[in-house]
């Protein structure tokens, strides 16, 4: 069998290498447009700022040692411009001669991936317009910083991508500003939880201004000024992380079905509409995994699982790809953030009747050293208590929270599957009431009635603006607001009627729990605890 | 309602403060023999070497905060010493006054936890012989090492607890020997890993004596030498942590009942064998989530979610205790390990038909700063595909593979179940493909018989014998074998027949992988990989 391979990065690789180990008499040929195949795109970012030193640790085959491991053939530097599906040929371009060439297959591969978006504006051409994309992207920006002459840089767009450069950039000095024209940064977090990492990346230095479009870029011959919606931010360079287009462009007029955004839709089998052509990677329109729903989710991750169904699948089998969960984690500089599943809006806009938990809880025992915390969004369905969906801010170990989550999404678990779960504990790894044990604890508390409470979003849409504040911390931290000790509680509190309502406050939640439960015996029937307390909601809290 | 509650550590004041929670009305009162509750025994080993700092660190709550807190009453330094079931009442003694009291109850839980095993031998009672088990056994040992004349210490049992206080008295400087009677350290690891681990520690210093039984101290006023079955060692110091022993000595001929280890038999609601009488914690013998069968699992963790569920239950809820996967994790230096689920000996035991597959993988992006390996071991049913367990050594974050296992365990996930998960992925926090779901690829291969492979215990036990090994690494590394590179290979292979009996042998395992894939392709017929390669099993390999 003859198998072409468009797209020579992750899963264009992945397919190939998976194929020959499958069947080693097939015939298996890569064409990529990029001299580079195989590179770890995930990590431009760290080699911008000299983390990764050697760009040959970006590279983990060359196309000659890739085609002497596996078997397959990689044709680099030729582009492919047209697909007659009839005659099962591709028409490419060599783009050092621009001589044409055809290329027959009986099946064909398209992991041509996506491109970085660089909109037409006026400047974009200028020096200092930098995108991260590949290596050569990286290599670019990496010279640039360290000649010294970038002082200060804008970044358009606030994704994961975005936010990487932004921070290995501010590690080399430079002043960092993170623009997204949404409302946002932080895609695919709730905007709560997006808001908290705003806050904490200006309190270090990285301003993120949102809402704010880019317009254009000044300078004579290299970036000086960056025209955004809001005003002109000076700048020695502009880093695009707008989002990435499918490179799709050859497929028009050839019937292979697209997605709105230009993508390929897939079947489960990873086949596109023409039965004997698949698609897998960046340029792929998957499924969400939970709601059945289109899903486009350009991770390398799910690139490598892709090519290697893809693969298993051309060479006979039957294998369902479940889909993305929309799983992604990101290093920022001292607060790491990580999400799975469903955000409080998806799940919203998928029919759950949602209901959430934000709770703050330690990473690990708090006496020992590094302990931190990680601030939880859980989001469950109060009907069929399904577990939906996490997202976890903190400096520690925020991934193990999100593949706990991912193990338990792809399981369909329920909340109460989810209690009383035999996690491993010792003083450096966790605590012994394990974090994603403990937020379930939560959950279920807050599902069951014995916690009532309002949530960060709830509380800044303002569902709190009658209640009386009453600060239940350690230590009074709330100006304005009488402070309560939990534990000096033991019957009607003075001045505060039992059908007042009063919002009760503390650092993380607990104490203020507390406190709502000892009200509670004591006839009080309108407390509210404020969920993720004063270290979630800071900055909103004082009372009047 | 009249709650008693014996012992005031994890489990004690776990039930105390929900039950409280649950229903402020009832009347907890704590009964304990120490003067300390609340502690944190997981943190005993790091404060011998000062990682953490102060004592006060390790309690969570005094008596007097608890009491206030909670609304629960704490007396310490009382004995319980009889229990009458017909009366309902238990007999305590002052520890200070010796006067007996009595303290009747509607509800009584037994919390005693478990103490050290102190074997009868000659010099056991001499100077600078220690346990770890309480606070005041940790200042003690570190008031001697701080003395500065410890410069030999022996830990007598290899178990997590022995094994922390051995990196933490390495960690000051301090020689140490492990000696265990079991033929190797580190029980609920299958022997091959343990005897990694014993290889690896003794690399670096600290030795794991097995097979070899404590017999005595010498010394005239302290210790001088450990006396064991294989040979006396020179020592200032002897930690015991030869296991602990449930106490439940007040409950002999009460009818309560008992397993043949003295713990006290619960069922699924945590209630003895008397209808007013629960048992949580150390002191309980609980069951094993995944068999069924009776299971100790003496932790911190576990006697917190028991707490938990115990005190709702005797506020009249229904909740079901589905019991222990024997979860466990250790930091060594540089070398962290955990498990959880199945051994393999377990497995067997349990009449599955068992397959292992063991490997090493990156932990994160290769190119990332930090980066090193998982060694997994990972247990499935090959008949049902039920995932059984997994063990994992490495100097990463081995709680998170753990923890994703944990979930899959708790939910009865098969291996296909467990392949194409959405997991975490950016270089600082794991690989493109992850791990977990590489390793479960590889079970899969092997399952599926695209891998054909000695598992390392096999290979110890001498299947490979008669087998010539071929080093498949990237460069020559085993003494005496023939060194092929898999990408050279494109035929029949020189002087070898193809049903020549061939081990493939690399660093990892998976360039003898793609060696035995192109060797089947040319028509070979007997070859194997061998798990784990040179990485795990290096000390043992060379070609005769």
């Amino acid at each position: 069998m003859r198998i072409l391979i468009i797209g020579g990065v992750a899963a264009g690789t992945k397919v190939a290498a998976k194929l020959k180990r499958e069947n080693r008499g097939d015939e298996v040929l890569i064409l990529t447009k990029s001299e580079d195949i195989s590179y770890a795109g995930c990590g431009l970012p760290y080699y911008v700022s000299n983390v990764i030193h050697e760009r040959s640790q970006l590279i983990v085959n060359t196309p000659a040692a890739f085609e002497k491991l596996t078997g397959a053939k990689v044709k680099t530097g030729v582009e492919v411009t047209a697909l007659d599906r009839e005659a099962k040929k591709v028409t490419a371009v060599d783009l050092k001669t621009q001589e044409e060439a055809e290329y027959s297959y009986d099946k064909l591969v398209i992991a041509t991936g996506a491109s970085p978006i660089v909109p037409p504006l006026p400047g974009v051409d200028l020096k200092n317009v930098f995108c991260m994309r590949t290596p050569q992207d990286a290599e670019d920006l990496r010279k640039a910083v360290e000649s010294g002459n970038i002082k200060r840089a804008v970044i358009a767009g606030g994704g994961f991508i975005g936010l990487e450069v932004a921070e290995n950039l501010k590690e080399k000095g430079i002043r960092t500003t993170v623009i997204d024209m949404a409302s946002h940064i932080m895609p695919g977090f709730d905007p709560e939880m997006a808001e908290y990492v705003e806050n904490y990346l200006a309190d270090i230095g990285i301003m993120a201004m949102t809402d704010t479009k880019l317009e254009g870029v000044e300078g004579t011959d290299k970036v000086e000024k960056v025209k955004t919606s809001r005003r002109a931010i000076k700048a020695d360079a502009l880093i695009l992380s707008l989002g990435i287009r499918a490179n799709t462009g050859f497929l028009a007029d050839t019937g292979i079905e697209l997605a709105p955004n230009k993508t390929i839709l897939v079947d489960e089998h990873l086949r596109t509409s023409d039965e004997d052509i698949y698609a897998a990677g960046d340029c792929a329109m998957v499924v969400n995994r939970m709601t059945g729903e289109r899903a486009w989710s350009p991770m390398g991750s799910s690139a490598n699982i892709e090519g290697r169904i893809l693969a298993q699948n051309l060479e006979g089998a039957d294998i369902s790809y479940p889909g993305v969960l929309g799983t992604g984690v990101v290093k920022l500089p001292g607060l790491n953030a990580g999400r799975t599943g469903l955000t409080e809006a998806a799940a919203k806009a998928a029919g759950h009747d949602v209901i959430t938990v934000l709770g703050a809880v330690d990473d690990k025992a708090h006496y020992y050293p590094g302990a931190g915390s990680f601030i939880v969004k859980m989001i469950a369905d109060k009907t069929t208590r399904e577990f939906l969906g996490i997202q976890v801010l903190g400096k520690g170990a925020v991934d193990k929270m999100v593949d706990i989550a991912v193990v338990a999404l792809s399981m369909k678990a329920t909340v109460n599957q989810l209690e009383h779960l035999d996690f491993a504990y010792a003083p450096p790894f966790s605590t012994a009431i394990h974090p994603f044990g403990h937020m379930i604890n939560v959950l279920l508390n807050k599902m069951e009635g014995k916690l009532d409470s309002f949530t960060p979003a709830e509380f800044q849409e303002g569902a709190a603006e009658s209640y009386t504040i009453l600060d239940a911390g350690l230590t009074p931290a709330i100006e304005g607001a009488e402070f309560i000790n939990p534990a000096e509680v033991e019957g009607e509190l003075q001045n505060h009627p039992k059908d007042e309502k009063l919002l009760l406050v503390c650092t993380k939640g607990r104490r203020a729990y507390l406190l709502q439960n000892r009200l509670k015996y004591f006839g009080y029937t309108n407390t509210k605890v404020l969920e993720g307390g004063t270290m979630f909601n800071g900055t909103e809290l004082t009372e009047e």
